[in-house]
């Protein structure tokens, strides 16, 4: 599908449910550079997702700095050794263990652009940061997605947020709440697999189905 | 802009872009049903966001009954009165103001269909549920708007999660996070207004400006 390697190779504009129902996480990148152009674009789009009294307590950290995407690489590889993998073994299927083992080892950090999404609570409060921050940042996966490039929602790095915020030089009101890789991919990726709305969606209340 | 209005009354299928950029929360609602068909894509966008290790932990309860929207209806008045308005009176600007409070008095509960959205902590980490429940929350607002749809994320009725469980009848371990009025909009949404990129983002460390 065109649509998921780089639609805009094609000078294709996809469609809204083309790119919702077409994301997938992206672990592994070409080496391609990504112009600050479509870094751009998908910053744009995450800035125009709803905040709590519209109060966008965002901040966008662009990390292409060769020692700085290595210092968040080298944290997210201890963390996912000493925490991550230890939980998601015996839980992820073979494959999807595989593919989030070497993104997490050298994949991620080999992106060339990694956005780091963090919340200002000077600006919202601390509380109403995750239902702000977390739709920018599905927004910029689908803008990132839209434009055929790979990325991932990463929140593994920010578990230890005192060495992240270390690197990235940021105070303390500014809370780092997702890492996210963008390049172009090494491979296709394959349609998302979902459960059916007929395991999630209920009528009026839990426990009728909804279908 | 017929996209903000209704774009599938003319028959469009309107970009990514085109969607993205245009979200617009909306309060305010005319008083025409909302065929299952549409509620059917909206949540089957939201179930095509990441989750953490693909756990998809999310429940969906579509609220069209007119006792149970009511209830929820009584539960966000109270909550706004208590504790929405004091905290953002003198923080919001007037007209916005006007609209949130419009919106909780009577607005979000005239909505045709509620979709509160749901975390299930049996299926992931509670810590991890924010970074799953948001972004598909976020693609079923932006589907809404791709439909036409007006729609808006609220949080304010899961503040008092106990009363918002009771009425949905949800377990102990499914947690309200969002509440989502879809409806058509009473009127036309103008464009968004958003903080410029020179304003929120970052090169490699923080404090550097990215653009």
């Amino acid at each position: 599908m065109g649509l998921v390697t780089n639609p805009n190779e094609e000078g294709t504009d996809p469609t809204f449910f083309e790119v919702v129902l077409a994301q997938r996480a992206c672990r592994q990148f070409d080496g391609r550079p990504v112009d600050d152009a479509l870094v751009a674009r998908c910053i744009s789009a995450a800035t125009h997702a709803p905040s709590a009294e519209n109060l966008q307590p965002w901040v966008f950290v662009v990390v292409g700095d060769d020692a700085q995407r290595s210092a968040i690489g080298d944290l997210t590889r201890r963390l996912w050794r000493e925490a991550g993998r230890p939980m998601s073994e015996g839980r992820l299927t073979p494959q999807l263990l595989d593919d989030v083992d070497a993104g997490a080892e050298t994949g991620v950090a080999s992106a060339p652009v990694l956005v780091v999404v963090c919340g200002d609570s000077s600006v919202a409060h601390r509380s109403t940061l995750a239902s702000s921050i977390y739709p920018a940042t599905q927004n910029l996966l689908l803008a990132a997605n839209a434009l055929g490039l790979g990325s991932a929602m990463t929140t593994l790095a920010t578990i230890d947020e005192a060495t992240l915020a270390s690197i990235l030089g940021t105070p303390d009101h500014i809370r780092p709440m997702a890492v996210i890789p963008l390049g172009w991919p090494a491979r296709p990726l394959g349609p998302p697999r979902r459960r059916p709305l007929s395991e999630v969606a209920h009528r009026d209340r839990f426990g009728t189905s909804w279908t």
